[in-house]
């Protein structure tokens, strides 16, 4: 029985899936559909290279492949989006991904988005995803904190460098929204958004919001 | 108390707005803010010309400043989106369009989107909006059905003539996705969607879905 | 009969019209289609807002209709084209706006323009425009100078916050001409462009320019 | 005494620059800077390759610094506007080319402006034209009527062809407004747009419209 | 020691991976890196789908990483350019796909270039390549002949059905050059080229020939 | 006998063809065809107008054609690309631009380039040609380093001055790749490349190597 929709934490990182798993329980009720957030246990530690995505893209649709007769939909939960279009070539399941729904929040929110990388080297991949999704005059450009994992773990100092990053993309790059350009970081966006008075996108719980509106609709 | 989701068809055509309102009951229930279809009566009767643009631009703003007490957020029910960037200037109510949110709803499901419109003239305006939000490269074209609002009532001929429409877009024009571009006409989504094998995005179901969204997450 | 180049201002700023009127002088003379500027007593202070934007357009289609007998054509003279698209639906008129004609003079006097704006809430609607008329990649940017109506009226320190927006535009922006984001005031053109050394469009002559040169050919 | 303002054949047909001079009495008349239509005797006899186009390049501006001492301003009159980037070079002269004139004004007539050319080989070098303009996104295409000079001077059949090319180009490529991409036709453009009802734009009356108005504002 | 280029057959059809060797030998010849054409024997039958795309980048790349020590350069020779971005990221070697090659190769060629696609549903993802390029202007069409791998090896069928598809790019959609979409058929360029009297692009030859010159210039 | 690939240096500088000629020592052997280096003794002592790229555009072709009968190919070696289009009229030889090569390779190189010019008028003329190109969106940006010929024969100054134009470019437009906006520095490529870690296109060294491919496949 199709009953699920899968969060795919394209990683081997399970802080990070209970991370996104407790961001969602917003959407969780009565007449909702099941949201599981699951672990790609096979996965890098996290997705930094360009072959890391691809290999997260391999597994994510592996996964999807492995759980196809209980799906609903599957979400790829990585802002490179792994796996999404091939996902979407699958029959009868429902596939969005964090980064793609990210952005088309964010163009309904502000005439130009900026972004709030980690790490400066998935900077020219974004820009490929943007141009490849025909947004690009939307940018108003991204900025990247430049920190590692371990540091990460410091969230003041973390929540710090984003409220810099972001402050750069409004006054510098004219920027009218944010988009947190990373899994896992959803406890940041009020704080952000309250700090920088102006609307963040936090891009897992913009995709199972769009990702549950479809199914709602049974457009898959 | 702000509880309500106003959609607001701008024209005076309360048949329209009946039709409307039912498309819509597939997203009513428990716990889910109310959704109530308006007319504006001193609408036109039809939204044809840029005239009747800015006029609807101006009725829906006016309406949502006297409903902004009890208004989660309001809806521009005209694929020309009238009062859209005026509406999202109102803090503390999330504005959306039905027009912006299918296309930001068909960029999920193709590469490239084909529209198909009633009338011929409407489509340099339509190209304005696209150029505007900055998805030009996605649009595959747009084909006009060209039938009168009379013509329209003869539902097995409309439907004949959006097929054909939409063959076009598919075949010619390169679409892997179609966007109704009308209100109204919810029922034929569907049979349309059927008859083509592809998928075809009906704007105002596309719109209160984002829209219900956006108010579970809080993000107006 | 029709004689009569309309400019409409779509504000109540009566001394708006003036000035645009004063400005204007340069083209009267033997030969020439009468240019008369007109306020709308009922528009707004000022247009700041989209929803100021959208009422002048009603307005300014509504004045238009009403003095159709005898106008060559009309003028929307506000730096956001209020109603242009439903004037040019009118047969028999010529319309412009001043804004649309401004970038279309600037065009052919460098490879980028940059735009100084009075309120910087205006940039994403102005970005909006140019996005629709396809030539958002000749624009090198927009700085606003950030200045309320009232200290409008202190012309030196106007001038001055305009050269130094300028100066940003040509020097970190990399624009090869200006354009004054704004209508009335002409008088800051000369100095402007003296100061920087660089050529500035003034929107309303830019636009007056264009259209008499159309009435002469017929072109309507 | 700088009174004069020079339209530039650049080919050594002198019958292309009498029909250049009878399309612009319109302009003539008391207070209106003097119009003079030059040949180029060592141009070539038509500009067809885009070595002809380079060299037309190098003889307009020759032509330019020759007469700068009583000139107003240039007009590059071949529609690949030979010359003109280079003319813009010269100070205290206003440049222009009736390619981009031609374009500049379409812009303000429709969303979408189709063009009609001689000869097929010219179209790749149009969107090299177009692109570096910026404004590719505004045409709908380009159709040649593939007749030689021979072949043009046969009137009836060239007027003919002409329409053949506007209708398709607005039929199947989705023009509201056509350009006639040649100098000297200018007898052409009434019947073509009463033909197809809907406008049409002669170059280089576009062109010196233009021209005279920049020079009216003083603004080189 | 680094002594090879290494040319990646993606897929596990060893036929191909033959033919791509025959078509390298223009190239062989002393002082010239060692050509070497690999299968992927775990690679699928043939490229068809996305997931076979992403497969096959994971593929490459762990070739590659396998033969570093050894390798000049990796090309990636499927049109999808499975790996490429990875590919990058490697220190010390060069790498290209022959997709990305074709195209920049055909750039020299033409204003606008066509794509010839064995498959329809590959269209959509070259799309996404072509606009992540950011050369999506460029591209006049891509038209697909519908054959299945064993129809492929109908060689006159084949050929003549290539010839259709580029007719038809070069005359309704406009080309000026065309690119062969796929690796292994490098034998028809030749043939094509004459039949329509315009370039063709084989992207293998393309994109052996860029690293080539690569290599020696030492920019890997 | 055709076997010479032409260098075509379209100024008067035969110091600058003398530094041409030694860059491309890299590439000459045996099986290669003779590549010469030519001044244009009448054409401009240095291409720094409009003007001089248009003179230079029509010396580069008439060169070509008085040496079509030996010729394989030409260069035209000035980051204008002087002459490239007419060249690629002539039948039978293949014609390059360095400025068009130099692009193209660095497009395999990164996401965005930036641009080193010498002088800052060349700045919107190099738009021109990326925007003609259709490659505007790859573009990070363009910095001038502002020295006159005499002050460019300050190596150790103009190295300095190109690295902080580098850096700027790298750091403050987001570049991932430079290429050097003139010929005749190839020896400042390898230091600026170390200095500044990232990879650096010598526009005639990469022109050279893209024609030496396409000779050695026929394809001119």
């Amino acid at each position: 029985m199709r009953d699920t929709l899968y969060i795919i934490n394209p990683n081997s990182n399970q802080a990070v899936t209970a991370g996104l798993d407790k961001a969602l329980n917003i959407f969780r009720g009565p007449g909702v559909p099941r949201i599981e957030c699951v672990t790609m246990v096979d996965g890098p530690a996290g997705i930094q290279s360009q072959l890391d995505v691809d290999k997260a893209a391999v597994l994510v649709q592996e996964f999807a492949h492995e759980h196809q007769q209980n799906a609903l939909g599957f979400i790829s939960a990585c802002f490179s989006d792994p796996g999404l279009h091939g996902l979407r070539e699958m029959q009868g399941v429902l596939s969005m991904g964090i980064s793609e729904c990210a952005v088309l929040t964010a163009l309904s929110m502000g005439q130009k988005f900026g972004v709030i990388a980690i790490l400066p080297n998935s900077i020219p991949r974004h820009w490929r995803m943007w141009s490849a999704m025909g947004v690009h005059e939307r940018v108003a450009g991204e900025v990247a904190i430049g920190r590692t994992v371990a540091q990460l773990s410091d969230e003041h100092a973390t929540l710090e460098a984003m409220q810099l990053a972001g402050k750069q993309l409004r006054d510098q790059y004219g920027a009218q929204v944010l988009i947190m350009g990373c899994a896992g970081m959803a406890s940041f966006r009020e704080p952000l958004s309250q700090a920088l008075s102006m609307p963040v996108v936090e891009p897992v719980q913009a995709a199972v919001s769009m990702a549950l509106g479809r199914l709602q609709l049974g457009w898959a």
